[in-house]
């Protein structure tokens, strides 16, 4: 199934010259998100992964599907106030100044095997910072997947972990 | 398998008074995850429901892999600024202040059956603008499914349509 075919892709949202790839037509399709998790969870299989960790909020829809299919656990990385136990942070900066990323304390014993999983790589900043969360807390980090790579943004370089994606544009 | 035993009681969050439901320790189990996605499935099989429908941000988590599991679309409803194409949008209140969800107004066609899934229901409010939003747009909400339900807060009474819930409290 070519599943480039079921994202739509928007030019100028949210700004001018942003091409916008747009999964909400991929999500949609029954038998396009059912080929989508399925792609996104065979490179993680038997590799002996514990949990699907995910950034909020499209990071939910792809990472508890794709651990509900493989069986294993989902641990939500969420924004500020969220989460009702003791957290971990990491800062970052964004385009437009900094942002922090939270993750229940527990959530993670050290040498944990984790995968995690994003709707689209762009700069890879968020992801980055999900992975050195992670890793912080002594996880062992063994696979990123994307459903989407934007590769000309070379987000791939930024992130210290084994990369892949289903769905490759330039920008 | 007794569900609610994966669910984590924290009081007194985010405010004095209140008996937060954590559902990051169910998420976390592999096997409990899947057994809660099967029994949110189950009532929604062979009914003719062609998309699952969820409000942000938890209700992400397990409205996809509902589908994923059905085998047919997910809707993912948004706050304001996130979906890229022409939209249509419910107001509503909350305790401060007024709240705005989006859909993308091409998502539904009139007469479509769906469902909606979220990860619990209080007093209603959220998921009573997401079904007034889908019906303004001519879908058939056959029926809502909760993970959780705070009986006590008689969400059930603010929705017009059937709900279903996995693990009941009173408040």
């Amino acid at each position: 199934m070519d599943l480039e075919k079921y994202i739509t892709v928007i030019e100028d949202f949210p700004k001018e010259g942003i091409s916008f790839k747009d999964i909400t037509s991929l999500l949609s399709d029954g038998a396009a998100l059912k080929e989508a998790i399925k792609v996104l969870a065979d490179p993680l299989r038997d590799k002996g992964i514990k949990y699907i960790v995910a950034p909020e909020a499209r990071g939910f829809m792809f990472g508890s599907a794709v651990a509900y299919e493989l069986g294993i656990g989902f641990i939500p990385i969420r924004k500020a106030g969220k989460l009702p136990r003791e957290t971990v942070s990491y800062k970052y900066e964004k385009e437009y100044g900094e942002d922090e990323l939270f993750m229940h304390k527990d959530a993670i014993n050290k040498g944990d095997k984790v995968a995690i999983i994003d709707d689209l790589l762009a700069t890879g900043g968020t992801i980055s910072a999900v992975n050195q969360l992670l890793k912080a807390q002594g996880a062992d980090v063994v696979s990123i997947g994307f459903l989407i790579e934007l590769t000309g943004l070379k987000g791939e370089d930024a992130i210290d972990a084994p990369v892949y994606s289903i769905i490759k544009y330039e920008f």
